[in-house]
């Protein structure tokens, strides 16, 4: 239902001709200033109050013409400025939080991946390993104890938080700046503490909750909001500033600016307008230019140990594309694994958060406790496993470093003697990115063994599995891209007798496939790739992978956000209806007893029914005498009585008395408090059309 | 108005519990199959007639579940197999013409241009102009005739059209198979003929028309329709078809697959669900793979003088991006310059159009005049032009051939002296795509004058205002990107100094504000570029010159698409109503007298009403005796009407007689006949809610 359809309340008759409605009447048979006589039942979603979104009333070119009216017009000259300055806000905002995740994480894994290999380097293995475990678990804490205390909202990909939220569930603190604080440090420290688990859905979640911060201006119970923003107190602009937000993360997380701007229409977004991917664009834009400049500045070596790497974050775009008939055969196969290996991905993660929820239930200790397991864990497998591999020596005339010296790079030494290399090191020893950049590495067909691949693989599809769902903010991307790669490598390495596809574009289209598999995006997924390797050629293979994965997934169940949306009882509303649902009536859902108003009501029902019920809406019908046969004014809503009888403004006569008590409220005064305030899941208002749930 | 969302007709009642309807009905509460007994207003819009696209019913995963009615269950996964080897077809087909397009351009104009150059060797300058214009207007005159002949609807770019469609508008005859022959050959002699028109919006018409041809299953008159296809005779099915041809078509003429998708979505389509995204996503990786394998078929030579040129048309992948303030600022110059002179573009094509359709009006025989005198003007400048340019003397060691001697090339004799070319001639003795690589060249400053760059322009500038209109398949992206890209290299001439972008980028950037200050699209113009020149490094740039360009062009009027479509008077519906709307009730905006029916009605009366009154639909009001008081039933359409007259099924008695009568009519005989068949434009459904229109 929508928000501020109906206003008909206490002692207070609802007014067609409001002024603000009037006053745009410009066309020449309106004139006659026409009384609307149809029924009120019309009205409720036809967005007539005042406090519904200035966006419904403008064309902006025409803010330049002469025929406005000039109240309106400085209004609506406000809010466009304000909209605007918004989006650069966010557009900033985000960019620099993507950044400074950037730097944060590489400089404090890196020193800890540094620390650790001075220490192996000496033949000083156990110490080694206390202290990669060490710095692994003290991280690991930090980011548990910033979740379990200070905002449990924070923990997650945030994805499916925010997927929900702008289909209209505004559950309680998602949005909030503690929320906001925990996931940009606890995403640091989870990512740096080593766990398979990726940035990219927490910088969404981090997108969107600058973006609510920012439209909130700030927070009210510190005095910090701002006059300018009563214009945003409204659900429609809410959600399109954290569509932005969102929007922005991912062109931060990814430095894909157009694969943010599809990844918030394909994935998020419920409702979109065209309007909306204009506003879109230009936040990633902003996030666009303001990365490119930071990283700019960072080439220089000013930034600690980060610094390498472009814009472009995983950059294959040296290798020579041409392909024929078995090829497009070996891309279809990769296509299926990562349709069956997605949906068996999809399946353990929903099985493991059942699990997890329980434990986690216990309270914020055992949070941490699950958190440190999983630590250990991790750091065993990162430690211990590439002792199984074998050391190789290292290719002559190699325009690389072997063994690399320095934090990244290729040929991790390891525990191997001098001229040689440990190439599981080289994917576990290391951070996630440099791994993906590793896995990725063109023209080295034997750098990686079957075995390493198989065992690499392996381990990161199950410590992915049991990682998400423990109380750190963790994104799905990254340990998804690593599996894929792998296997997708691993492939490649297998068809090389018979593909002429280089191993490195095998790796790209294994982590297209599973990616495809487990989220089931195409358009979004096929643009963030293209983003982040720099590689258009790759586009006809890399949608045909994408399309075969999503179908055959398909079969077996949901995407991943879905199924985690569902899992967290988030009442998520599809796009189209089942077909039962045609055939329901309003009685069909409908809970308890039935409690509606009069056009003219007492006090004293009103306070007594918001005490008994907790329903957030109720009809109003007017009966005799106050017309003529029952008939159904609309809807008045919970939150906007309570404005009501906090304003005070009753009458004696049991009469309807008009316009002038609407004159006396404005229309910020009915606008709702914050987001996710209420401290209770509810659904707002569905501003297409009528079909929404009051619940 | 639905289409079919009402049938209450003559002597036949609704009846609620359709068969169709009740077997979907899997949920508990709802088996004690219950009789609906609101009023049938509800019903409108509410999609449970069976003529309605059964994409609504289905949820594609579900069809491998045991659950599924077998008889339901067999019509769905007709109707599955059919829209996915549909969407393929409409990828092979589109794929097809627009390799086919290329190969037969670039040949006929190839040759054109050999001959005239084998004149000009020879020093013969008046036959060489005499072969040049001769073959022009030979070929202006085959597209003006076909045109003017055999389909007036395939004039001009056919984007204008299609998304008017896509919003509803069903024009006549604008998706015909006539059309469909006429644009493909009109485009292919239109473009060869030299004028200054692209081959894009005719292939987005020519995808739409091929979609449309394939979803008819051929077509009712010669008998070619086929059973499965039944599912597919309503608006919404036909508007997702046309949709991936729309996509298809930009997918094909620009090899750019992403970018078709996101135009479909952002310049077309009003109505979007994200299932059709991955419909129009598998459509144009169809059409990628289809180009991608024809195109290094034609690398062996195999395909006459088309060959050159990969999957990327215009590759400046070469050039290193690094960029700084005066970069920037030296780039929102160019974004202003965009904006003010696609506004001025837009307004220029509007008032040439005006004129231009005083003279078309006339008849067939002024229309091929009208071509023959512009062919003239054309061929006049792009040989005339050359002849003010100096020639100049090949710059030594250089990696090109200089003068060249093949077709294309950057360093064109004409009349210059060995050893010596002409850069005027090397932008107008040209095939447009070879213009624009050649302004597209990167590393060559000094290739172009600043005089030749400023003649080309203005020329170009001219040349596309008073082409755009005349009797031919003409689409605008060409010559605004020849514009563009011209002021764009002149300003990064001029800028040398100041800037240390390469003079490439410049005529890039250029070219992207002139679109941007025309088109005013935004993220799917981006991709579309980039993916047209590989350059992924420009994208901030490119977001920030498109950004500025929209916005500064949005002051002064609207985008050339929405201005034509105005122009064409098609009955365009804005997504948002503007505010005065809000005010309007049925009776401010029906015509003629009201003529209703009652729920049993006289064959006699509805005879006569459909002679008398042109009305499209007619409300069905129940009065007593049939209801206790007088009750809305819905609304029925002419169509339905005429299919239940043709059918003669009566009844003598004066009572509802019930669903025996559903039962003798099949879903699609209600069908709608064709797209466009009745010839007169009518809006259809608006499938999403019920606020269409019927007039």
């Amino acid at each position: 239902m929508e928000d501020c359809s109906n206003r008909d309340m206490d002692d207070l008759e609802i007014d067609d001709n409001k002024e603000h409605g009037v006053s745009m009447l410009t066309e020449p048979f309106l004139v006659r200033n026409r009384k609307n006589n149809t029924s009120q039942i019309a009205i409720v979603g036809a967005n007539t109050c005042p406090i519904e979104s200035l966006d419904y009333e403008i064309v902006e070119n025409e803010l330049f013409k002469q025929d406005w009216r000039s109240r309106k017009k400085a209004e609506i000259f406000q809010y466009v400025v304000l909209k605007w300055t918004l989006a650069l806000l966010i557009g900033l905002g985000t960019g620099l939080v993507g950044f400074f995740n950037n730097l944060a994480v590489e400089n404090i894994a890196g020193f800890k991946l540094l620390a650790t290999n001075n220490f192996m380097l000496k033949d000083k293995y156990y110490q080694a390993f206390v202290t990669y475990a060490g710095c692994n678990v003290v991280l690991a804490i930090a980011a548990a104890a910033l979740c379990a205390y200070v905002a449990p909202a924070a923990a997650g990909s945030g994805i499916p938080e925010i997927k929900a939220y702008l289909n209209g569930v505004d559950a309680p603190s998602i949005l909030a700046p503690a929320t906001l604080f925990v996931k940009i440090f606890g995403s640091i420290f989870g990512v740096a503490a080593g766990f398979v688990v990726g940035k990219e859905g927490p910088m969404v979640h981090t997108g969107a909750c600058i973006a609510s911060f920012l439209g909130q201006g700030g927070s009210r119970k510190y005095h910090l909001t701002w006059k300018w923003l009563r214009y945003f107190k409204n659900d429609r602009d809410r959600r399109d500033l954290i569509t932005c937000g969102a929007a922005a993360g991912v062109a931060a997380a990814f430095r894909a600016p157009v694969g943010g701007v599809l990844f918030a229409l394909e994935e998020a977004a419920s409702w979109w307008r065209s309007a909306l991917l204009w506003r879109t664009f230009f936040t990633t834009a902003v996030v666009a230019v303001v990365l490119r400049s930071l990283i700019e500045f960072c080439r220089t070596g000013k930034c600690g140990l980060f610094g390498q790497g472009g814009l472009i974050m995983f950059d294959v775009n040296s290798t020579k594309v041409t392909y024929s008939l078995p090829d497009l055969l070996a891309v279809m196969f990769l296509g299926v694994i990562g349709g069956v290996f997605g949906s068996f991905y999809n399946y353990c993660v929903d099985k493991v958060l059942r699990t997890y929820s329980i434990i986690n239930e216990r309270g914020p200790s055992f949070k941490i406790l699950l958190v440190i397991v999983i630590s250990l864990l991790t750091s065993c497998c990162s430690y211990g496993l590439p002792w199984l591999s074998q050391c190789i020596p290292c290719p002559p005339d190699l325009a690389e470093q072997c063994p690399t010296e320095s934090r990244s790079g290729n040929y991790k030494n390891f525990q191997c003697p001098p001229n040689h290399y440990n190439d599981l090191a080289s994917l576990f020893f290391n951070t996630s990115d440099d791994a993906i950049r590793n896995l990725f590495t063109s023209g080295s067909e034997k750098e990686f063994h079957f075995s390493t691949l198989l065992v690499f693989f392996v381990a990161i599809f199950c410590l992915g599995i049991v990682t998400y769902g423990i109380a750190i903010p963790s994104g799905l991307f990254i340990p998804v891209i690593l599996a894929g790669a792998s296997y997708g490598r691993f492939v490649g390495k297998l068809l090389a007798l018979v593909s002429n596809l280089d191993v490195s574009l095998f790796a790209l289209l294994g982590a297209a496939s599973f990616l495809g598999g487990t989220m089931r995006m195409t358009v979004s997924l096929c643009v963030i790739l293209l983003e982040l390797t720099n590689d258009l050629l790759m586009l006809p293979l890399m949608m045909l992978v994408l399309l075969i994965s999503k179908s055959v997934a398909d079969i077996f169940n949901k995407g991943v956000y879905d199924q985690i949306v569902k899992l967290k009882g988030l009442p998520y509303m599809e796009s189209h209806a089942e077909p039962y649902m045609k055939h329901l009536i309003a009685s069909d859902v409908v809970t308890g007893p039935l409690v509606s108003f009069s056009g003219v009501e007492k006090i004293g029902n009103i306070l007594h029914v918001l005490r008994v019920t907790k329903h957030n809406g109720f009809p109003v019908i007017d009966e005799p005498p106050y017309s003529d046969a029952p008939e159904l004014c609309g809807l008045v809503l919970r939150t906007h009585l309570l404005v009501l009888l906090k304003g005070k403004r009753f009458t004696k006569q049991r009469v309807k008395i008009g316009s002038e008590i609407t004159r006396t409220f404005k229309a910020q005064d009915f606008a709702k408090a914050g987001i996710g305030e209420r401290g209770e899941v509810r659904r707002f208002g569905d501003h297409r059309g009528g079909d929404g749930d009051v619940y």
